[in-house]
């Protein structure tokens, strides 16, 4: 009876939407685990392991400006949790208005520890040495590594912070990172997608499950998969014929001319797209990736459908209380906005 | 009996710092209501009643860069929740990097609501009123006030939430404003000073009941009263002599000369000082303050003592959730970065 039962449920999966569920998982599409162990095994970090003090700490310093040369500019300013995890506007802008010098666009946080590797270039093995680069960066958040340790050195709440989740550690901007990068990993946003590939078939419309479809069979979850629905790979970009935008900015990927295959999770919230922000309009980036990548033209059937299917990738994002920093001293440096 | 039992503790209190209670509410030193009908009837505004949804609508709004030129600037920019609810910069500075061309220091949003006036030099009768000014300056948030509500009418979420919080008016930069005030209404930070006040003499210690007490007797709390402990009145600034930083900026107060006088609330997080931010130290600023206001020098004891009662005004902060806000649509204003 069992057998026959098990028998009966595996054929009505094939038959209705069970065969996508299998083709999207051959596909390499995975997904976000629900258990919350699994989860964490997941999103862990063997170098820098995730305690809920190191977490805590690791959200307020990627809110607090003072970690700016200015004092205005926090991770949140380029990476806003309010806004899909990104910013918003075509190419970063950070101390003193400075635009990034490639005409890059800030990629969103959220997911991002799904990313084998960190920046458009990847040349960040993980979260946590990708936070120490903007925080010293001059056009991001300029500031020293040495003016980033004093500022949290001469904070008594920090001090201690530190001295608790990192007993054998000189506070340094690699300790600061991993801090900030322990909190990153926590910033993962289930969505109606997980749960169809964990098997709740209607949890995604019949639309939806064709532009899925589409999205396999077209070749675009050739490079857009894994947990982060991208970011598993660097590419070339274009692969065929020439971008449309290739004169926004001078950025050519890294030293093979390969550039990060972002995530496509949360897409819809995380306008402008491409390496330099260069179009608002979802259609036209999946449009120009057919084009680019795929070395074809996608119908407008094709393209509103896929774009229907990128709506599920839109995730619950995880509930933060904003946080109230603990205040600064008189060994603070003040903030500078030269 | 009960008599008896009345007049035993009447005595205690008068006895210990009860007297030193009386004497300072005698000085005009309120404290926040502790119980809620009560504080919201204090906060309220019967031309734009708190209700919840409003509350919430004015949180995002409040969160929201999209409502600035660049996209990149939202009101917590300058008076962030995190810092004491101000931004910690001598000068306010904004859009473009543009400083406020007066040198303005950006004020705590935190009680502001008990401000009889807003905005140094008391323009703006509320805070409904201010909120409105620095998303259209130019040196700020740089918006035209047409450019806020294309945002915000273009944001399905935001209409709705308008049209369920204002039903009988159009959006304007008005009825953004009145929705953002609203939320800031409700941004106070009750103290062991105003457990104090409500008697409970233990949650001062001796030593901040001795500043209190030279804080009230050298005639501070002239100006530094009401439930604000200040924000009450509008004051000539100096009073007595030369103020030492006068230089920094151009800044003289409003068409009579007088200057807002600041909350004391939370003041050791508001650092810089004075109008212009012109010092970082809190012992300087109340010995500047007795010699241009009080035409006395205070000695180094009681600027002790003094900073050590303003310690006291130091309050707890309403927890906020960081909002996840709404996503923008195709007619969303882009960001303009110039």
């Amino acid at each position: 009876m069992r057998v026959g039962l098990v028998g009966a449920v595996a054929l009505i999966a094939v038959g209705a939407s069970g065969g996508l569920i299998e083709k999207a998982k051959e596909a390499g599409l995975e997904p976000i685990p629900r258990e919350i162990g699994e989860l964490y095994k997941l999103i862990d970090n063997p170098d820098n392991p995730l305690t809920p003090g190191k977490i805590e700490l690791g959200k307020k310093l990627y809110f607090d400006p003072r970690l700016s040369k200015s004092g205005l500019i926090s991770c949140n300013t380029c990476h806003n949790l309010a806004l899909g995890g990104d910013d918003n506007v075509p190419v970063a802008t950070g101390h003193k208005w400075r635009p990034n010098p490639h005409h890059l666009n800030s990629p969103t946080v959220y997911n991002a520890v799904f990313n084998r590797s960190q920046f458009w270039d990847g040349r960040a093995k993980d979260l946590e040495e990708q936070a120490t680069g903007p925080i010293q960066a001059p056009p991001e958040m300029a500031m020293e590594a040495e003016g980033a340790v004093k500022v949290v050195e001469s904070i008594p709440e920090y001090r201690e912070a530190f001295s608790r989740e990192f007993p054998n550690e000189k506070i340094t901007i690699e300790t600061i990172g991993k801090a900030i990068g322990a909190f990153e990993r926590t910033l993962v946003t289930p969505s109606r997608f997980d749960s169809f590939l964990q098997g709740d078939r209607g949890a995604l419309t019949a639309e939806e499950q064709e532009g899925l479809k589409i999205f396999i069979e077209k070749g675009c979850a050739s490079c857009h998969n894994g947990v982060g629905i991208g970011g598993g790979s660097m590419q070339k970009f274009p692969l065929f014929g020439k971008y449309k935008y290739e004169s926004v900015g001078d950025f050519k990927g890294n030293r093979e001319g390969l550039v990060k295959v972002p995530t496509l999770r949360n897409i819809l919230e995380t306008a402008p797209y491409f390496h330099n922000g260069a179009t608002y309009d979802i259609g036209e980036a999946v449009a120009i990736m057919g084009e680019t990548q795929l070395g074809q033209k996608l119908t407008p059937e094709e393209i509103e459908k896929i774009v229907k299917f990128l709506g599920t990738l839109t995730g619950e994002k995880p509930r933060i209380e904003y946080p109230i920093l603990p205040v600064e001293t008189a060994t603070t440096p003040q903030p500078n906005l030269d």
